[in-house]
């Protein structure tokens, strides 16, 4: 019988969340400390260099709200790219849209392989004839392709060593480059909570390149401030409301919580205009 | 040199929230341990039982979207009952309305005395002339009380304990009775991730007494499941929106943020419905 054990993150030096459960993976990678959890709570938790990346139970809230409203939004995606999002979550929600063509590219294989092994809920995606799984670079693939897309989304880890480039005006710009007409880039950029001062960066460099440029949120439980902001930048203007209908069987994603999760809160709305 | 806790909170059996800080406050009252700490990310937190009540940095999300939402919603609100509350941040922000009369009951006399002493932004509300605070049962007070209001909040604690009383529909009951025409009563009513079941119930019990009943949400960094919930209770139909101005300089709520409130994920509507 293998002892439990419990897993504390620190979200600043003196906050964080804890879980109980069974090691289910431990190992290091060419890039990070790769750790699988088995939580009663919470399910199964991905943890890479100390940080939660996304668990069972809340994993919908991100990954359908890091996907839907930018897909909803273009009126017709066919071709995406998606960054980082090894863990296969983005690709699935992707998916449920009548796509033709979709390119994950992950660091990490490690990240991949453990996806595939322990988190088959969201790693099924790997599998689909649309997919193209890739482990690479993404900062150096978007500066290198010549493909084109009608949605890029980047589903980074936090602003930490190998993964800062992700928050750089350098990759938004290289990333913008690699957009089709009406293109639409959706970034994952913290929480406003604890990052405002990121979230204002970002906004500033998207601001620089795109058409037009929102913020939304949405809450994601197990993340460090618990509400959590994207932000899309648009090669024309982004609609309020999106003019079709979603996938079916969401679970956290609709036209109401679309428009929902643009009210952003006043303090927010100040800090960021 | 006072040393630094770590202070735990389990939300489960197997997760939960850790801080560290100062101890300023530790005392058991008649009714629970009261526990006040300073941290640096947080501000200060107020702790009952062991359980995170309120945070200086996150309480405008709890008590401003406790608040606004039913005193919006009420055309000319004028009387208002808060049941617990004792940190005085659901008085405060009553108070930014034009109302009359406010009633605070909070059994705890020494949640009352450390709201005053160490929260001070919270519990200036106290000295409002408008406002009467009372030390009493909330619980008998409702029962007892002849008075009548366009308003009753219930701020209370977890379910756990005396404030199990709080969530029964003998006490929803009792404070349907003491609503003018045209009232509203709102509660907090848990986290729809961990207390799906009991959000369903008390759910059940509002529709078994109110013309109308809505359930809407926002996000409570510290909270159990960070995604709260609140139930609405109204003799007359709920409007989607508010037709006057909200106070000026909240935090947190305004129209938009009123009705993104109401746009609950289908996974929360699917079970409550």
């Amino acid at each position: 019988m293998v002892k439990d054990i419990w897993f504390k993150e620190l979200h600043t030096e003196d906050s964080g969340i804890l879980f109980r459960g069974r090691v289910l993976f431990h190992q290091k990678s060419d890039y990070q400390e790769i750790l699988v959890i088995e939580n009663s709570t919470y399910g199964r938790i991905l943890v890479l260099d100390g940080c939660v990346m996304t668990t069972e139970k809340d994993e919908a809230f991100y990954h359908e709200m890091l996907v839907h409203p930018a897909l909803m939004t273009h009126e017709d995606p066919k071709r995406v790219l998606i960054i980082g999002g090894g863990d296969g979550g983005a690709l699935r929600e992707t998916l449920k849209h009548p796509v033709e063509r979709v390119v994950l590219v992950e660091l990490d294989q490690m990240v991949l392989d453990v996806a595939k092994e322990f988190f088959s809920n969201l790693s099924k995606s790997f599998e689909d004839p649309r997919a193209l799984v890739l482990a690479q670079d993404g900062v150096e693939f978007v500066k290198e392709t010549k493909e084109t897309f009608d949605i890029i989304i980047v589903d980074s880890p936090d602003p930490i060593g190998f993964a800062k480039e992700l928050f750089s005006q350098t990759f938004y710009k290289n990333a913008y480059k690699r957009l089709d007409q009406g293109g639409i880039l959706v970034a994952q950029t913290e929480s406003p909570l604890l990052h405002m001062n990121l979230l204002k960066r970002i906004k500033r460099h998207f601001e620089e390149i795109f058409f037009d440029t929102r913020i939304y949120l949405t809450v994601v439980p197990t993340y460090p401030g618990a509400l959590w902001s994207f932000t899309m930048g648009a090669l024309k203007r982004i609609p309020e409301i999106p003019r079709k209908d979603p996938p079916p069987n969401l679970r956290v994603y609709s036209i109401e919580t679309h428009r929902a999760a643009f009210a952003l809160p006043p303090f927010v709305n100040d800090a960021i205009s």
